[in-house]
Formats: structure tokens, C-alpha cells, sequence
């Protein structure tokens, strides 16, 4: 069956939640929105391309920091209200230059940051 | 630093996602959302308990389907608005019998399905 980005669920706001997971460690490195162009966008041109909610425009990963992400394969879910995508990840995948943004673990009731930024 | 689960950031609805990876294969089961007091029983239960958007009540994963998620680490990202679950999962995660409710991909412009049920 062919695929249409407007077949997803979208919210009252037109965005679904795209999970980004490095598709060689399957580390799960960020989630961020997008909208049924910015799906479009990242189908057509392999790079991986968010809707930023604070700047209402689309967010090609990387272009100002240079950390892209390259899809390797977009995935949705049962509902077709969420996204995963495997991508390749440049550098660190956060905008505190850690690998990931789930860098902080409930330990014992106490949050623990389980990870450095990189070195550049 | 003590953890407060209403530090997080909620949505409109007072909903944060949360995603389920399992600690082990590292795959992405599902996505499903929690309130503050969903957050706080995940962690004094061990038992990954939801909010049921349709049912607007506490969903224990697994409770009616037998297919239990436990805890093995709960983190959160950078911007306080997402939740990483790390699980033992037993059992197919999706409501449809498979391994993970990210069982369709995008390839060449059409919906493929990768994943079959699990024989019960």
C-alpha cells in the first residue's frame, strides 16, 4: 500500500511525535514533531526533518550545529499516532552535546546524569 | 537532586509522552502517555502504568493482558517533556500480538509490514 504522510494521526496542532533511534547501537537519542510536510520532507530527502514548535518552521537536524541525522528508515505505530525513526546520528544528538537527551535517570528518587557532553 | 515528578513538563492535558524501550534488545515497544501521579506509581510499583487517554484512568500495562511491563530505569530529556521507560517486557507489547507496536516501515513509498504476531 502506497504511503501518505495525511493517513497519519496528527494532533489538534497537525503534529505526531517522532522518536529518533541510532539504527546501529539503537540507542533512542531524542523525540521531537513533526508535521505531515516535515514527513514528506525527511521521505524525500533522507535527512531527518522536525516541525520546531517554538519557531514554527521546519527544522532540518543539523543544518545550523552540524549533528545531521540521515534516515535510514522511518517506522509508525499501531495507532499511526507516533513515529520512529533509525537514523544515522553525526556527533552528539543534543543540544547540550551529549549523545543523547535522555541523559538524566531516576536513581534511588534522585535524578542522576548518566552521561557527558562530548568533547568536540 | 530529589526527583518531583510534577518538575517534569506537561502538556495541555497534563500528559507527558513516554517511551518503552527494552533494556535488553534495545528495541522501541511503544509509546503511551503518563500524568504526574502515572510517573509516580511507575516508580514506587515498578509496574510501567500509563494514563489511558480514551479510558482517562490509570492504565497498568499489562494488568488485563498479562503482557507486563516492570521497570528497570525511568530517564528523562533535556527539555523535561519526554520519558525514556527502559523494560522488561513480557510478552508481545501491542494490543495486535506483536514484539513492538512499530511493526510498519516506509520502504520505496509504501507501507511494509515487518513484524508478525506472536504465536500465543
Amino acid at each position: 500500500m502506497e504511503f501518505d504522510p495525511e493517513s497519519l494521526k496528527f494532533d489538534s496542532n497537525g503534529l505526531i511525535p517522532c522518536i529518533a533511534q541510532d539504527v546501529d547501537t539503537r540507542e533512542v537519542l531524542m523525540m521531537a514533531w513533526m508535521n505531515a510536510a516535515s514527513v514528506a520532507r525527511t521521505l524525500g530527502s533522507g535527512k531527518v526533518t522536525y516541525w520546531s514548535r517554538s519557531r514554527q518552521a521546519f527544522w532540518v537536524k543539523g543544518e545550523s550545529s552540524g549533528h545531521a541525522q540521515t534516515l535510514a528508515e522511518l517506522r509508525f505505530d499501531c495507532d499511526r499516532d507516533c513515529l520512529l525513526a533509525l537514523v544515522r546520528q553525526v556527533g552528539p544528538a543534543c543540544h547540550t552535546n551529549r549523545r543523547s537527551c535522555f541523559y538524566t535517570a531516576v536513581r534511588g528518587g534522585a535524578e542522576v546524569e548518566i552521561m557527558e557532553p562530548v568533547a568536540d
